[in-house]
């Protein structure tokens, strides 16, 4: 029998290990398309191309492969209503839904910080005087 | 003289556009390895040394790079103390203390959702019945 402490460790997720799967969750929702993603669907459920549109410089690859992984990791719903021309929805899950709440609060603080973080970059690229 | 409208226009933060630096902003604090440095700082300075021990499977050039991101962004602080040998400690900026209380809620969120996520990720790769 698994004593309880046993079963608790193996499920518990260890980011800091290279071998936990939840290293790979996290690099999935922390990159670039995923987050963007994620803030645009928190407003609804919304068509591929309208994605497309609104995230400016995502490939039409990098958007079918972001929203697959998404989809794979339960976050995202696609939804593919049989019409001519083929309509395809995705939407956030409860799980997804969570999730952006998280993801809106980063994005948030970029927008906030934007002008703190520019300052310091630019202030880093000045050579100090003697 | 610039309207207030225009100067707010000329400053707001657009990670949804291709040219705003905010995306970029974005994209290094989203990073697997930033994240997870920005949780580990967020418990006070740390040597370069048990950084790189606290992160499995970080490669040292990464974890340079990564440090050095993300103290040209002004959210984490190198010092070097002039010793020998020499000891190199980083530690979060105000603005990176501020991110790492989001940051922290990001990988909580992947910590507390991991079983959902790995589950629907098994279901999805399950072939259906018909």
């Amino acid at each position: 029998m698994i004593k309880p402490e046993e079963m608790s460790d193996a499920k518990k997720a260890q980011p800091f290990s290279a071998q936990c799967p939840s290293r790979e969750i996290l690099e999935l929702i922390g990159g670039k398309w995923s987050l963007l993603i994620l803030c645009l669907l928190k407003s609804g459920p919304m068509r591929t191309n309208l994605i497309m549109r609104s995230i400016q410089g995502i490939s039409q690859k990098m958007l079918t492969q972001t929203l697959r992984d998404l989809e794979h990791a339960g976050v995202v719903k696609r939804r593919s209503y049989g019409e001519v021309p083929p309509r395809v929805e995705y939407s956030l899950t409860p799980l997804g839904s969570s999730l952006s709440v998280v993801v809106l609060q980063l994005e948030h603080w970029v927008v906030d910080h934007y002008e703190q973080v520019i300052k310091a970059q630019t202030l880093f690229d000045t050579p100090q005087s003697e």
